[in-house]
């Protein structure tokens, strides 16, 4: 913004310190414009107008006096003249709002319980567009002199329609590295070569992408599904909206998401949305819902039934298939409706198992959901099954254990099926998440991650020829990406039975081979009792092989590690102590045979970190 | 190899072992054939062929009997009768070799000191290549029905030259993580997105490749310079040769690398190395040496100076240039000759330091080497200018300090003047590493490491500078890649000032700031003893802002981390204890107001660990 250049030799104090503690994102000045400064949009494609002055009463910032009422916005294509909003959009002025809000400066503000009090001004415009690529200015005149600008561009639609199909596969937190991981332990190498490819090794063009949120270089699964659905970067939680500073979570500037835009240009489109973890997280959520706070899990049920209520926005009605886990967010209760019962009644059939699942007609609009909680992993469906047992999860509440589960191959080609049935004509996109790569790289459970990851390359593997069966190859753009990563790597192997026959922390340590000690993987050797899948080549032979990965995160909990496969179910690396003042301390029997490793995080927190 | 797969169901417990502990990497079976299984060469590429039959004496593989003596090995086109190699290359039939070896079987024959005895014979044939393109198949039988098969693979030499020139960039140890976090510090974004790219994010095409070793999945800078300039991988601590099991590390099997293959084919071509490393480090060596080795630096030195003198090979006769650092390894002394001499003899100038580097003729050949040891960090000869003080290291030995030292930009542009003057007609292939990229991660040195990897960046983007002002862009193929990495990530941001004002380890970890908290780079924001570099674009504007990364490797000695650069000179993490036997414990000087983080790695391990 361009008040924040002009202004930046004389407020190195305050613009520093608000780059990590900040009174409000992207809105480095007093005035705010959302969508902010360096936004993109597609032509036509619906957004909010926010508008906001801050009057700081307290705090580095405080100054005398109320936000200002009467400030002014105007919009300018780049050469020509600064129009009223209102005249541009052809809009009635909105009503002015108050309200205000607190913030920590920083740290020892927070421990001092010291929060800086802003009264604000606002203005939100609802659902306006742009629809002539280009070049925009926005400009808010506020306090007199004061302005904020923010620079937009319209990016023009291509003339062609270039893929019929779309399927966008997430896997969730996953980065290069794990890629490295999944292919070492599952395919074998001689001499250094690969004698087998991932599908994912196969893909012809390849790219990286920058993660950062608008106010943060980390990023969540809610902010980064915003921008791959959206094309606009936001905050940390927040599903296609931009976060305002006032306290309701419903009421932020919104944007257009791509499953909007498909079915507004193409009525007789299909949408599908697949997930591995519970229907209401953030990827699967960021087809439907816009909202500051990923945990309104209502809201996200209720907009895959029936899209936005509460203000005019697109005719969105919901995706033709939905499977995932999370039965909870659908059974009925005190603050949910009877989903199940309202799905159905939409003409959505409704599978509750990998059975149903398969015989579920492929012309009609098709409910799964298969336990609660996320879905059981890979590890655990395929080769610890016992951890299935005494679970109380199946979907309708019963109590009764899920144990006839679909993984997300499963879920994936049955979704293919159904939108290719009821929308060859005019096209389908559906979104495909591996979204325990990134659960169980968050409780350090490698192994159970990997899997996650292999499960996902099966599942491309799959859906390619599933698609050259079905004719639909040539038409369909195929799209895997992650949406953020953990920190995570190998660097050698581990003699697990010489770790464990070690008796104190220190010389547990020399169980681990570095450079030309690492050896090969072992995963791929078969072993007395080693599940043959797909012939050894896509996942390992043995899970749990004498000499194992040296791998870890960057950063952590206090834990300890053993390096070996937890097969008595996915992992707890920390535990909150019993005054949970004192924060999250290694989990002894999660690794009794380890060592342990003190964390390099905040005490609060029990799980490892994303980057 | 064939004899493995025959013989997998019947070794469950021998190959894994052999896995991880091996008698002889690339050799699963009693007989070996280098170059191995799955080898590929460019067809006329020179190599030696390396053949070994072993009798184990004792251990699980123990056998009775001496190793064949009357082996036999044949060479078949694929589709054609084999042939026997003194037949099909035309040699005298070499004379058998005797020797015998030990190794370690597992850590618990290592602690117990049991090794396992194998005797041998060999038998080696030198300097032959395949010159017809296709598939071989390579027979080694012995022990009467007993075969080991290495499948070879011969590429064709394109038809037309596609580049005159070319330029590789080697960051070693970089990884996409490192790029990213150089990228955040030194590149200013709004709003998620960045004002600047790095020369970097221009390439047109990205590729990833896989690093692993013959015989272990970890890589170190030997074995990987010797995959980049040869096509062919082979073991840790190798250049340019398989490792056989003799004792002499210049008796292995060699194979003909990119400068002497470029020189042969084109005897006017022009060759440049350049590095901040010391100049017999492996991966400028990997251009000249062949030795399993990468500690026989006098072979390096020599290698470069008149190329391989014990056994016929190229007539590769040295660099045109030479610019780095390592001048201990050319002052004359008991172990060598005095190469500064010697150079100057064959007609290279010698520069000592920045200003004669800069005023040497270019049409003339030219050896610079700037300091003992490794060149100092951009942030030493940047920022923290007074640690290049009281170092006693000017390359000429007389004890005074190096302080007119060049950067790698420097280097790289001279060396590219002095090959454009000297070979413009006939072309140039030129290296330039960023070597210490590899070496501050090593030490944990995160800023350190980051500022050596933006003046990688900055050396590209000022090449391809000069190569448009020469002229020669089009016909420069310019490769920018890294070598292996290590698990380094960002994950957050740290309030130092808060830390600092912590007074135990576990409050100390209250100080990060994780997703939203991590807020944005300060690095980028001026502050009052900032530098200014390249109008804040290519640099960090400062490196101690009060908030700082929050970074980390995944594998790493017993440290102290407080999150802060290292102004008073490199990074040491970890100290040894006073009896060594106890290994390495974290420097409580080395990050005074930091806290305490118990290392991943083995006790005699004072650095961290690469992938």
């Amino acid at each position: 913004m361009r008040a924040f250049s002009i202004s930046a030799l004389a407020c190195f104090v305050l613009c520093t310190a608000a780059q990590t503690f900040q009174r409000l994102g992207g809105c480095p000045d007093l005035g705010c414009i959302f969508p902010p400064d360096q936004v993109d949009f597609l032509a036509g494609q619906y957004f909010d107008i926010r508008l906001e002055v801050h009057s700081p009463v307290n705090g580095s910032e405080a100054r005398v006096g109320e936000p200002d009422e009467n400030f002014t916005f105007t919009i300018a294509k780049k050469g020509k003249k600064p129009v009223p909003a209102t005249l541009y959009f052809n809009l009635d002025e909105p009503k002015l709002e108050r309200w205000n809000f607190t913030w920590y400066e920083d740290l020892f503000a927070q421990d001092a319980s010291k929060p800086s009090l802003v009264n604000v001004t606002s203005k939100i415009y609802r659902r306006v567009a742009l629809y002539e690529p280009g070049e925009y200015e926005a400009t808010l005149s506020y306090y007199g002199e004061q302005r904020t600008v923010a620079n937009w561009l319209v990016r023009d639609l291509p003339p062609k329609r270039r893929a019929k199909n779309v399927v966008m596969f997430i896997g969730d937190g996953m980065t290069t590295n794990m890629i490295t991981a999944a292919r070492l332990i599952a395919h074998r190498s001689v001499n250094g070569k690969y004698m087998t490819k991932m599908a994912l090794d196969k893909f012809p063009v390849l790219g990286h992408q920058m993660t950062h949120s608008m106010d943060s270089f980390i990023t969540d699964s809610a902010n980064s599904a915003t921008a791959l659905y959206s094309g606009h970067k936001t905050t940390v939680n927040a599903l296609n909206v931009y976060v305002d500073s006032s306290s309701d979570p419903f009421d932020d500037p919104r944007f257009e998401t791509i499953s909007e835009v498909f079915r507004r240009r193409y009525p007789n489109s299909g949408v599908g949305i697949v997930s591995t973890a519970f229907l209401a997280d953030a990827t699967p959520a960021g087809l439907a819902a816009h909202t500051s706070n990923r945990g309104e899990y209502d809201h996200v049920i209720g907009a895959y039934y029936e899209g936005l209520k509460d203000h005019e926005w697109t005719d969105w009605d919901g995706p033709d298939v939905l499977l995932g886990g999370g039965a909870e967010d659908f059974l009925e209760s005190e603050k949910t409706r009877d989903y199940y019962k309202l799905f159905a009644e939409k003409g959505y059939n409704i599978a509750w198992n990998n059975t149903a699942l398969d015989s579920a007609p492929d012309n009609e609009k098709l409910l799964g959901v298969f336990q609660k909680s996320n879905l059981a992993t890979w590890l655990d469906r395929n080769v610890y099954q016992a951890n299935l047992l005494n679970q109380s999860n199946y979907p309708d509440g019963s109590g009764r254990d899920a144990e006839d589960l679909p993984g997300l191959r499963d879920m994936t080609l049955k979704a293919i099926d159904v939108l290719d049935k009821r929308h060859k004509k005019d096209g389908w996109f559906l979104m495909s998440e591996a979204a325990s790569i990134d659960k169980q790289m968050h409780t350090l459970d490698y192994d159970r991650a990997l899997g996650e990851l292999l499960e996902l390359d099966d599942t491309i593997r799959a859906t390619i020829e599933k698609l050259e069966r079905l004719g639909q190859l040539e038409d369909t753009l195929i799209v895997v990406t992650a949406d953020h990563g953990h920190g995570f790597d190998v660097t050698g192997s581990v003699d697990t039975k010489y770790m464990d026959a070690q008796d104190n922390d220190r010389s547990k340590r020399n169980a681990v081979g570095y450079y030309g000690k690492s050896g090969l993987s072992q995963y791929t050797v078969a072993g007395p009792n080693s599940l043959q899948y797909s012939e050894g080549v896509h996942f390992p032979a043995r899970w749990d092989p004498r000499y194992t990965l040296h791998s870890g995160v960057t950063a952590f909990p206090d834990r300890r590690e053993n390096y070996q496969v937890h097969s008595e179910g996915p992992r707890t690396p920390a535990e909150a102590a019993d005054n949970e003042k004192n924060g999250y301390f290694a989990s002894y029997k999660d690794a009794v045979t380890g060592f342990v490793v003190n964390g390099t995080l905040p005490l609060d927190k029990g799980e490892g970190s994303t980057r």
